[in-house]
């Protein structure tokens, strides 16, 4: 079958490689029909994740028609359309149990990272029964793709984290995907303002399109002192840094009023100053996740009720003998104005 | 000064009466601007509430100018636009500091039934500072009077306490003017579905238009049934009750889903059946509540952002002087589809 | 093997049946160790619950060693020394996602009722992987069969749905093994005060000795009377019913305090009478539920740490041989002042 | 009258000061029994608190009767027990309403800081009716000194943001007052572990008196390396920060667990690292706060129920002419090992 593999820092080619098989009696085979591209995917190539080898097989998102299930996989069967989660599950350990499925003893981010992943023909999902998820009949699959990682990612890490309420002000600093992504589930809970933060005005007016009530471009002029003036020297109940980097986290610490909560979604690679001389009496919270897609079943109730469109996110598509092309106009999103890249099947 | 004046079951009247006066020094005296009438003015016209003695002078909601305020008030001055809480609350209870303004030991539902008021031109407010709330500049005053009762009362006893989720199923039985001010506030928090029930086909298209997604008439054939087939059979997630008889109670009680919580925001007369010997291992949560108006700040917010609008609740207007005729409209509901009456100083 | 047998209302004996197989790759078999009896197992003798059928061996509680398992069991191997939980969950379905494992779709309370249960020589337990607890070196077995249900059961339905806080006053109506259980498990938040309600004397002097702080005979005087004077007419924060009949009931709903919770763990053959009359504005919450033992491995930890003494519990031992003994004196608890009788494989 | 007044970084005397009056009419003028020395004291003579200026009557702890009070005083009369509480607050801005004390626009954290504390014969204190306590008859009043502050700091800011529950691990870095204040109400939610950290081995010894279940010596070894290793690799779910500095933040960084709460309670001068590099995913907590005591009332019943015994912390007692030599003790706690100093009107 054909699959996009990584071959070491800044390598990677789509390969032929062997159909994978059951190894476990829970593990299940997978079609793919639609896969995505993922920024993390993009921190893999730069050599930024250790966990991921040479020869990996990439992608931790997709949609897909069960094609073989091991014997201990009872709540599905070959044919059923399924929504395979970024996390796998094992539904066991103290921390599946609690609902921390990010710190499954034996699954956690595991897809395109430690055993291969979903951007190829075809994937095995280990702890098949609690890491897909059956498709509802009528569902717009390409729709769905949205739910593998990034939806319930903005949505846990940022938003429940973050206690939005209604009424409430909110940041959102960093607009890419993913800051879309909690921006569109902030949503759900009719937060009185979300302020949006980003260096480029073309993803701040996508942002203004997705349901933002303010836009500050982060490069021209004083972003914090733009947004106190607009929450009338108070803060925000909510900053949620999306990006990843140290001078994003100062602005979340800049600009959250006493009470408030910064749930940080972004990836981080260095420490960063925390300035408790300053915070140590301010009441807030500061939270970290790794998403758990815990959540999953309660957004697929959203889109089925039309309460959250996740297709808003794509803007490209493509098939998987063009992945290479598709990771061209992903990696360059400041020019391709690229949110989501849909590969299909065919 | 003009007041509508209780004279005992089934009397009432538009008398002349003295102004009120500043009697505590936490006293306000507030010069009524708009005013409404609700439901339970109409049980006190029934002889329901012993509470309320004749000449008691009717009316809990309202906004208003502050005219004069006692020694011992400091956040609000003559002038001051504010909304008059239904509630009133000391700020220094118990129950105050617990959030519980309802429970207030020297407050509580007084208004315009153990005390005068709003009906009038001027009314008094005890611990003005905490039951008074300043109005944003530029806000709608005759939406805002919406905030005095219904709309928290809605929220509290019936969204709040039915915890209601994006994603879930809710039932509201009972489509008044308080089972739409939950509807309209369950929205705040995006659930999947929200079926209203009502005899009144006329309300059920109203709540259609205030964003219910599905109607069931009570009237015509089994509502529990119809409601357990929208739901496949599993019953709804939270089942507001909004009527306050034993009948609907009870279509709460069939209806509710495991794990799920029937909010009862109804003024019951009478005691009604539990059925604990097929509840008692659903793991469900039975509420009640006086509203507290401790939502009032948020509400306030909501509305000045445009995520609520109240001001669809009100059908009709009236100036004090042709107060009587507000009341028959509002009295004769099912006829004049009358939701909230509105009635002006002039 | 041995095993206690249910013949139908009024009937039961030790009979010979045989061992229990594997039927499905997620079992487990497991052979007891010590097991209890419980009251719904007197429930089942009286004919109360339709869905245990005659032939059916009963037991819903024990520790054992794994003798068998099923290829898709991956937790747990033979030798493992296990507490048997009486509510079987698969880990897949919506409700054991939720953490609502008695309402599993294929588990919830079937073991000595839908089908064969623990007072045998071995029992087959379902999706062994999520309803079996390893038991931690050195642990007191004997002990933890108290995990099996009954300390769950007053945890999770008294104690975490009652909201039991540091200061708080409590009213637990009912001292047998469950109004301890959950007495014992109140201590936790240590509540400034529990008041133990029986008509038993002695059933209320071992609750001073767990630590009860007050004792109530229902049989004497007026026991809502006595509990307001005690809390000085303002009721108690949480009441928790565990007697299962609507005399206890209606007592929990004269003594709640406004703003405070009736938790029911009793199980009710008939419906109650609910005060809505006098309960709509106080605020306060009845909740229900059918033991999920979601807490169990928090439990194990407070009896590791010796915070919990599940033994206290323990009144009689037998030897399964003399099972029918060990039912006449837990039968009979006002006469032998059984609270749990231990049943030991030799 | 007598006082302690700040003269400046490094100086303090005992002085003659005028007896305060009435300035607004929400002010009591209290006159004191007891007060104590805070760290924050000791601060303050270090010149780190810029907003206590040179003349300044110090202290914000104490239990007094009410001399006066101002006309809009409602709830306190002359001639009542009184506990002072550290932080005033209005009860009417939108911080008090939302139980965020420590952030009243009017109040907060002002006594012996901003305006004149009771170090002295008598204070004054602001909003007297939500600031100072009715002291049940025949309660301990020494023992309630140790509500003014420390207590509900410990609590507040290190037990209920740390979210302890039973069973669960805490590590409490710092076994100074304050980290025994925290240990004595953590021991209200039954951990399994309370790890006291501390280089003083004279507190650690305190610390296991009053029930902490293990103790490490920082200064002695790897802290880090020795409560992972308590802690079976996993860390704990809770760790307190009760010193303030750097070196302690990083600390609970090394050792919380997947899904923990660092629950900061020292008094930040600098800024420290926060090492988002390794905590991203890890779903964890951070809370700062600074004491609201909105939990005061609770703690009072927990103090009259006996689950809580603040005398424990009492070491020294002195009357108010001898307050220099209290200060001494107090300012050299590793010999002396004081923790709490009293000081007395006579």
């Amino acid at each position: 079958m054909k699959a996009l593999v990584y071959g070491g820092p800044g390598k990677k080619a789509l390969e032929e490689r062997p159909k994978p098989e059951i190894e476990e009696n829970s593990d299940a085979v997978v079609r793919i029909l639609k896969t995505t591209i993922c920024g993390t995917d993009l921190h893999i190539l730069k050599g930024d994740v250790p966990t991921c080898k040479p020869g990996r097989i990439l992608g931790h998102e997709g949609v897909g028609i069960v094609d073989k299930v091991g014997s201990a996989v009872t709540a599905l069967k070959p044919g059923d359309r399924v929504l395979i989660s970024c996390i796998t599950s094992c539904g066991k350990c103290e921390y599946c149990k609690k609902g921390m499925y990010s710190h499954c003893t034996t699954g956690g981010w595991i897809l395109g990272n430690k055993i291969n992943g979903t951007q190829a023909e075809y994937v095995r999902i280990p702890h098949a029964d609690t890491s897909l998820y059956k498709i509802p009949a009528g569902a717009d699959e390409e729709a769905l793709v949205m739910l593998s990682d990034i939806l319930p990612t903005g949505f846990e890490c940022g938003v429940l984290n973050g206690k939005i309420q209604p009424g409430n002000s909110v940041a959102i600093v960093g607009s890419g995907p993913i800051g879309l992504a909690a921006l569109l589930t902030a949503k759900f809970y009719s937060p009185a303002s979300v302020i949006m933060v980003d260096f480029d005005d073309n993803r701040l007016k996508t942002a203004m399109r997705f349901g933002a009530t303010a836009t500050v471009n982060a490069g021209k002029g004083d972003a914090a002192a733009t947004i106190m003036a607009m929450t009338e020297g108070r803060g925000v109940d909510t900053a949620i840094e999306a990006v990843g980097i140290p001078a994003s986290f100062e602005l979340c610490q800049e600009i959250i009023a006493p009470g408030g909560v910064i749930a940080n979604i972004g990836v981080h690679g260095v420490k960063t100053d925390l300035h408790l001389e300053k915070l140590w009496d301010r009441n807030i919270s500061i939270t970290t996740r790794l998403v758990d897609t815990v959540t999953t079943p309660m957004l697929l109730k959203t889109v089925q009720a039309k309460t959250l469109d996740p297709k808003q996110l794509i803007t490209h598509r493509f098939t998987l003998d063009k992945i290479m092309d598709a990771y061209e106009t992903f990696g360059h999103a400041a020019d391709t104005h690229a949110l989501k890249v849909i590969i299909s099947a065919e």
